[in-house]
């Protein structure tokens, strides 16, 4: 049974949120939450509501302290978005990709995707604990452009990728 | 004013010891162990002495619980182990190369090591509240054994490891 609404407006979104839902990063990333729902309690969230700890309104970061060490939860958004990322590379590529995440008690740190021996994507990470996007469409497009940066690395150098 | 001792018997060292103290891994660990003494109360101590802690026997092995969380100063220990490969690559390649581990609190994980774009070397860790080694030379051998293979990689990689 396919219960997803017919248009993006019956569901209540904006094109521009559905088009951001629709990209195949966006796609790895609710698969890669709802992999997760071990007791099937988020089989009634859509997407946005799943995806909404990762979208931050300027207001929301201005009421959020400067300075924190991350949580559990904030670490775990973190992961699933650099495991999207992997799947989403996987897809395109059919290599592997694998993040490692190295952050400190005070959410500074780094992140990275292994392709076989390659380095396909790397950043430095600031103030984990305010992780997250003004709209789901920037959400999209930093995934994005954080999977066509991979993509470009391993055509760049495939023989390490494929190590 | 140089007062080490002008042979390793002097030293009360046996030869198999001196020659693991004068390989460039060892060289490198008692260098970066070495940079963290700001105080200089270790100044006084020999290199063995500090290595002190890589060495476990057997018997002692036997006497450490079979599992258990590592504590600040063996991940400390494994973060200098690998920050010196990264030294002793570094002298050998004229290429940085830098440590990246991720070790749970349960002791188990993964370090790499990175130079440019390129994954030189990569192992699973696992008991890290046991790392050691039975004797100063099985701790240079498997230093020595970590950067020849990271040295190899550079070789058989070499633009992505120069990116």
């Amino acid at each position: 049974m396919d219960v997803s609404p017919a248009t993006p407006a019956a569901a209540g979104l904006s094109e521009e949120d559905a088009a951001a839902l629709a990209t195949p990063f966006v796609r790895a990333l609710v698969r890669q939450i709802r992999s997760h729902d071990t007791t099937g309690v988020w089989e009634s969230k859509s997407d946005t509501e799943l995806l909404e700890p990762y979208v931050i309104t300027a207001e929301q970061r201005r009421a959020m302290p400067v300075i924190a060490d991350p949580n559990a939860k904030q670490l775990w958004r973190l992961d699933q978005y650099w495991a999207a990322a992997g799947l989403a590379v996987e897809q395109a590529s059919g290599i592997i990709a694998t993040p490692m995440i190295k952050i400190t008690h005070e959410g500074f740190g780094r992140a990275i995707l292994i392709a076989g021996r390659l380095v396909v994507a790397s950043r430095i990470m600031r103030d984990v604990h305010r992780f997250g996007f003004t709209s789901l469409s920037k959400l999209a497009a930093d995934g994005g452009k954080l999977v066509a940066g991979a993509l470009q690395m391993i055509e760049k150098f495939p023989e390490p990728a494929r190590e």
